[in-house]
């Protein structure tokens, strides 16, 4: 992590994501929008920028290839690109993610990841990548939150979506319904909710924390009668983190909690699993949410969307949830230098 | 259902819901709200009806016991009761459901299906019941849906929460996480969709209504990787509703769908699971949702939240979904005696 002298100075190291998606242009866009104040470097390919910019008619936009010697400025319409897999235009089907485009997806995140540890970059904004891809490029997670654990040698790990109307964080992620109980144990809701609340308190600058805590299953199994999960599991995992002192609420009926932290009851809501914290976060914050990775050692955010296969290269794709990744990954990491544990 | 020519001087049939909740207060203050347009019948106790008006200084309001042979009048602060269960104030902890208020609440659902089927009552709208109370009173249900299939020997019948923004219905309802794929089948997912579709045309006037149906796992499942629910169950469901010229888009991954519902591409959202459906629609509807039963030969709305212990009594609840059930019942019933088949 940068100290807090030189945090200003240092751009946000932006990864391009699958370049047959979406990400081209709202790395562009976002990079070019005149009211971001934060610098830049994106971490991809300068040909695909080019194209995608070309086919965009954001012909103002000048791309120039970085090295990692040379500063990162602040100068309308330039952006500067470090370029990793020489991926050309024409090997590139919009909307159809290959070999080849997971390959370069993949490397682009771990070029950043290289970055942040070399201290030449703030932290990471990532543009959406897919699994798909990844698999046909034999590179096996079932997601970028695992790659940049997997990457960093980080255990414990969380996906936080944030917002300014909620933030959520999940016990289990991209787990099928009928599994989730067999992945839910004491430790991991526990561990949820500590890692929550050490990450609003260490990211967010917020300096008591109230977590509130989610059911497993319908009325948070209304005294046993829908389920037992709460009883065994997650009322133990509130206990334990109540005893480590962290303000924490649950379980708490899944059905009403998010209207509940939605109007500032909850700083941050511990989900079970996948759909039950995406599912009002992305109602709520659809095209401005941003996805942060908790527990990292480098500073991580992420667009909160997916690959957008069917607008691609397109100009037609919503570039705020990737400016506001961006400016959160700056707000995190000045909050971290100012962190006093 | 009563014919066209006098649906509009019937009352809606308002159930007051366990006497120890919130349902007389709701009741009371919907009934009294001077910008209802339609008439009330409350089934209930007028000694309890007295006792909280007395109690939340609404002294403006007269409670009138009501025989079945005289009209309903549409006067200003007159509140027109039947009288069910001769329940006395004294007998009533607010806050506390036991076995008399469980007693009470099923008695005021049976009698105003009676109502219903004599064509004294447009349709039903209910205020919240507790299952607790119900099961202390040794009545088995899980909730008030099930309750009135049961009474009017409905096999085919679903939930559908209904608000401006989105309206949802569920394939299963109050089943622990772990144990829905059990209760899912092509059949069920079908029939969902079909009296969701049904509902839509004769309930609510939508001519040719479009369906969104939601996949199960994260991401639909994301081709198989997680969970097969979707290709098993839930796609072919969806193609043999398309064959029966019911326009059905899914499953769709379920963390984007009521956003895109609540921007109007879909006159509803068929899902899986309680949480599913309810997360989203109380985020959006929390105050002024109403529970729809779809498939009954009467008409029912409900208020969309619970029993609210906690402020029972107290002149805190608000009254906004009661309101909104009771007008949505006459609506109902207006669009169901135009409806040609």
């Amino acid at each position: 992590m940068p100290n807090g002298k030189t945090v200003n100075k240092l751009p946000v190291a932006v990864t391009m994501g699958c370049p047959a998606g979406v990400g081209p242009e709202i790395v562009l866009k976002a990079a070019d929008d005149q009211n971001l104040q934060v610098p830049v470097l994106v971490i991809g390919d300068s040909s695909i920028l080019k194209a995608v910019a070309a086919r965009l008619n954001l012909s103002q936009i000048k791309i120039k290839s970085w090295k990692p010697d040379q500063p990162v400025l602040s100068e309308k319409n330039l952006i500067y690109c470090l370029d990793v897999t020489r991926l050309q235009p024409r090997q590139i089907k919009p909307g159809h993610p290959d070999s080849l485009t997971g390959r370069s997806s993949f490397e682009y995140i771990t070029k950043a990841v290289e970055l942040c540890r070399a201290g030449l970059a703030l932290g990471i904004a990532t543009a959406p990548i897919s699994k798909t891809g990844l698999r046909l490029a034999g590179i096996d997670y079932p997601g970028h939150t695992e790659i940049l654990a997997h990457l960093t040698g980080t255990e414990d790990y969380l996906m936080m979506m944030t917002g300014k109307r909620l933030k959520v964080t999940l016990s289990t992620i991209h787990i099928p319904i009928r599994e989730i109980t067999r992945h839910l144990n004491i430790d991991r809701v526990f561990r949820t909710i500590k890692l929550t609340w050490q990450t609003l308190r260490k990211d967010f600058a917020v300096s008591e924390p109230v977590i509130g805590v989610c059911g497993l299953n319908p009325h948070a199994g209304e005294g046993g009668m829908f389920g037992d999960e709460e009883e065994k599991i997650i009322t133990p995992a509130c206990i334990l983190a109540q005893k480590e002192g962290i303000k924490t609420l649950g379980p708490l009926p899944p059905d009403t909690i998010f209207y509940h932290a939605s109007k500032g009851a909850f700083d941050a809501v511990v989900c079970q699993y996948h759909d039950q914290g995406l599912i009002p976060f992305k109602l709520l914050h659809f095209e401005d949410g941003v996805n942060v990775t908790c527990g990292l050692p480098i500073v991580r955010t992420s667009v909160a969307h997916g690959t957008a296969y069917d607008i691609s290269w397109m100009g037609q794709a919503n570039y705020h949830s990737m400016k506001a990744a961006i400016e959160l990954a700056s707000f995190i990491a000045k909050n971290r230098s100012k962190f006093q544990g």
